[in-house]
């Protein structure tokens, strides 16, 4: 349909999460349309995010410093535990939060065959030793796999001492009970709290 | 929120058409997680559809050759006009179309300043004597611009001896009556056919 290095680029685009062909087709007109300073610059910040981003080494977050600023300016006693870098960015928005993050850079999946020394959990016991961790607050999703592995860490870190907490699961606020599935009412029901 | 190279490439996301501020961050993500090797050959491509990409010289249409393959292969006494060069892909999902285009790059718009002289139409005129174009054929949007703009230009070709037609405007193939708008109705009204 296209000529050689249009196609490419739409197959670049498409790439992107979520990104179809309708939509690369667009971005790559976009580009096409646009200034060649622009795509300049946008292919240079395409490679310096590579060049420069790197996990920060105490949490696993990405940064452009070995230590990130989280880890650098907080108290490193509580620490809340999550899959992926992105659930920090949401974590984050939560003002009242000043303690750490781990990222453990997935779950425990027998199914797509994730053991537990697949994902970062041996750095996390090392930091529980190392920081004189108080408490760590299991952030993983709500569901079957989240679920497995925030129980699996918290069984290892129970005997150092330490607490482990679990995000809270009900219904979100906001929401509607009518449209709410059963697996979070049930839940929400197990865990109802007295007013 | 996030180190500046990530921050910046966010940005560069954010301003491909439709891209909000969270989109942006899973495909700035997307490009981090993903390997170097992808991401340079990522931002090579965007470069080089800069550098290859031009309009062809016939049509206007993008193209890395100076004539495009359409204009370089078809019959050139039938053109159909349309606003932008993403027209042209939709237009050739149509197998039954074997003739040429010329890209006018926007209308008449005296509200947004741009007379006859801002668009492509003096190309067109000098295509149509210098080919002997028989027909043109007029596929500009449905809007007011839209038909302003065919309108004129027809106004100008007929003298010439062309024959000059337009997009059959009515009610959309699998579309509902009831959910079509007023306007759409009154022109298919217009326009109705013996059967």
């Amino acid at each position: 349909m296209f000529d050689e290095p249009i196609e490419r680029l739409i197959e670049y685009f498409r790439q992107l999460p979520g990104v179809g062909k309708k939509t690369a087709q667009r971005y790559a007109f976009f580009v096409i349309e646009n200034s060649k300073e622009k795509a300049e610059n946008f292919a240079k910040a395409i490679v310096e995010v590579k060049e420069k981003v790197k996990l920060c080494a105490v949490c696993g977050n990405y940064s452009t410093t070995e230590i990130c600023p989280i880890c650098s300016a907080r108290n490193r006693q509580i620490v809340c535990v999550v899959q992926e870098p992105k659930d920090i960015v949401s974590m984050e928005k939560v003002k009242s939060y000043n303690g750490v993050y781990h990222v453990l850079f997935g779950t425990i999946s027998p199914l797509e065959n994730r053991g537990p020394n697949d994902i970062k959990i041996k750095e996390l016991l090392a930091r529980v030793e190392k920081d004189g961790v108080k408490e760590v607050i299991m952030a993983t999703n709500p569901d079957v796999e989240g679920d497995a592995t925030a129980m699996y860490i918290s069984r290892l870190l129970k005997p150092l001492g330490v607490k482990v907490t679990r995000l809270a699961q009900g219904i979100a606020m906001g929401s509607d009970i009518e449209f709410t599935d059963e697996v979070t009412l049930e839940r929400a029901l197990e865990q109802r709290k007295e007013i």
